[in-house]
């Protein structure tokens, strides 16, 4: 971890730059693949599956009895701490249903808007050696919560055909009844076109690698919507003289052992807090077993020294980074000065990794400086605000002329046109 | 228009395709500007301001004195007309502000999310023959009551290097005070690098011709967000019985005269309104001054005849219209059947042009079928909705183990251990 003393305020956008990825161009696999599943439909996504994952499933749908069953395989200590956190994600996003609101702008003009959920929508959830199952809590909780008629789940297979087991017991208890055997650009390019049995989706969640991510830019080419703009996971811890530096050290390494290319930031305005984290960093990495990963993520990382909280607060707004930590007991006095975050951990016991699976809040977030102008996850992203309005004669002939004349000015003339041939009926009435 | 007699339902989704439009491929052109723009700055914004607008400003922002006199010229009448339209649109957009709402998910951890406006914002506003000056009332309103610190107002000058005075009223009227006279990809280059006079911006709203379009899909590449994917306008009219053929007629028109891309279908349970709605068509349309435009966008559209009100709006729903006119003195019956629409009318009174300009909502719309996963312009486009969490020791006492669990199926062993570290000094306390 570099440590960087009192940075000069001229050089803190050059700080918070992310390092450039190299990234692979892969648009001209993605749209030959997305082509050849247009064309030829489940033939060319079992064709690719073998491929890829070096399985060729004979269905790619999995049948309620696969999914009990192996649903049925993980232990009880994991169900029951699946079931907790599904509560709390659920009592979370429950209360992000927004109460409808009418208002009458001028007298006979009602104005209100509606939710609709997004009728369908596919999940993505990655397989392979850690079996994000918490990720499907995430996604499909607030899509059951928005009302989305037909949710599509796909997730790799592993060699011989099966989906984890963790992953589907989470499906199955967040009541989702679509689950196919399927990855990577193939499963995107299945749910932006639709096969003859994997359904087309409107909008396509979730995380994976960079064939994934290829994919969902593809999607998008395609008209579908996606969550967010894919990028490394990030935290910005930022630690006064409250803050125990083992707790902060943990912290950190949590989030470094996602992959090499994790973001991690350390922001203080006390100088042995930042050495005693690095101390505590250097002896805890070497109890984990994804050491080398998270070593080279440290690498990148950066411990800076500022003058005071407002200085770091204001370098984190800077950051935007995806996952904010204040590891103060005071945490609570600088909310109202957080512009840019995803998620944001207050005092020294809400750790991140609180937030990734059991507190409520959505593990789904924008990263690389993303958060200036994207939310995270939420009920919001599975549904649309359609607005509404009912005009009565009354409220034409009060809002009217004043529609006219703005539309004559933009030189709209049969937008004027639908005004006034109406209000010259009510005038003859 | 094309007239369909009682299609059959496999046809439907063949029916609701827009016609393909050719793209020119401007991202070489565009890719170049932005890159010039982020070298050189001003200088390169008024070359290419020179360029495509035929004229150099000395300077590219307009002082206060241009912005008081070009807006004092507009007539009192088009001044009345704006501020009533400002009332309206404010009165909608104010309730679209969500009150924090919090929840205790489990004893000793709180959740909840807080919105924060998105700190610098482009509304780009085009100019040439007809000056979108309603635009910036529905950008900048909700912007403000947003509460976005820094907005930034682009829109091309004439060849005399001026700005169009309605544009400059309506701007005054909201309080944007930086603006910029430039257009075309030159502008949103500008709002997506910032330059010596041009603020970089996080997010870019507006419409615009085919360079905009271009250009706004460059900034997101460069990591600012859009408002919504571009697609020509559209309408969509359901006209029952009870409906006024004239006032159908005319609202078809008021869409079409847009441009010969736009959009336009009718769909009604009865024939003879189809057919007195194609006469009444013929005649009004010889009255416009758009009619040109209009004939062509009108060749383009259908007036599709179904077995009743019910198939209309499943029909709607699988289109996906950018505005949903019900013409229908029982439109109210049919909200709840609306999935998928960007702004519904209900009623003989609700005309589109009313929502264009003056009734309160907002006129930035999905089109082009995106009406199925994006929401119109609200407030809700200037926020970011950040997640806050406050665990307490008892809190994490009661998540932690089943976080621990968790961690650990996923493989991720560090997450666990920042749980675990905190666990075993509150045992041990």
């Amino acid at each position: 971890m570099q440590t960087v003393l009192y940075p000069e305020k001229n050089t803190w956008e050059a700080l918070c730059q992310r390092p450039q990825l190299p990234v692979a161009d892969l648009e001209s696999l993605t749209c030959q693949i997305f082509d050849e599943i247009s064309k030829k439909g489940d033939d060319a996504v079992k064709k690719y599956t073998g491929f890829f994952d070096g399985v060729i499933p004979e269905n790619l749908q999995l049948n309620e009895d696969e999914i009990t069953k192996g649903a049925a395989k993980i232990s009880t200590e994991l169900k029951e701490a699946i079931q907790l956190a599904k509560a709390n994600i659920e009592a979370f996003h429950a209360i992000q249903k927004e109460q409808k609101k009418s208002v009458e702008t001028t007298p006979g003009v009602s104005c209100w808007r509606e939710n609709r959920a997004i009728d369908k929508v596919g999940i993505y959830i990655p397989g392979g050696s850690a079996p994000l199952f918490s990720t499907v809590l995430m996604l499909a909780i607030p899509a059951k919560i928005a009302g989305c008629k037909e949710i599509v789940l796909c997730t790799p297979p592993n060699k011989k055909g099966n989906v984890n087991s963790a992953i589907l017991y989470a499906a199955q208890l967040t009541g989702i009844t679509k689950i196919y055997r399927i990855g990577g650009i193939q499963a995107i390019g299945a749910m932006t076109l639709g096969t003859e049995t994997i359904p087309k989706t409107y909008k396509i969640f979730g995380p994976g690698n960079q064939y994934v991510t290829a994919a969902k830019q593809t999607a998008l080419s395609y008209g579908v919507a996606i969550d967010l703009p894919a990028g490394p996971s990030e935290l910005l811890v930022i630690a006064d003289s409250t803050a125990n530096p083992e707790y902060v050290a943990a912290d950190l390494l949590s989030q470094a052992e996602h992959g090499p290319d994790s973001q991690v930031v350390l922001l203080s305005d006390n100088k042995e807090i930042i050495s005693k984290t690095a101390k505590a960093l250097t002896k805890q990495v070497n109890t984990l077993p994804r050491k080398e990963i998270t070593l080279k993520a440290l690498n990148n990382s950066k411990a800076i020294l500022l003058s005071d909280l407002a200085e770091c607060i204001a370098f984190s707004n800077l950051y935007a980074p995806e996952h904010l930590i204040i590891a103060s007991d005071n945490a609570e006095n600088y909310i109202d000065d957080v512009t840019n975050a995803g998620s944001v951990f207050l005092g020294n016991y809400s750790c991140e990794s609180a937030g990734d699976y059991a507190s409520g809040t959505n593990h789904t977030l924008p990263t690389n400086g993303y958060a200036t102008s994207y939310s995270g996850v939420s009920v919001d992203s599975f549904i649309k605000k359609i607005t509404f309005q009912k005009i009565t004669r009354e409220g034409l002939q009060n809002i009217g002329p004043a529609i006219e004349v703005m539309a004559a000015a933009e030189q709209l003339e049969a937008h004027k046109n639908a005004v006034s041939i109406r209000l010259k009926d009510i005038s003859n009435e």
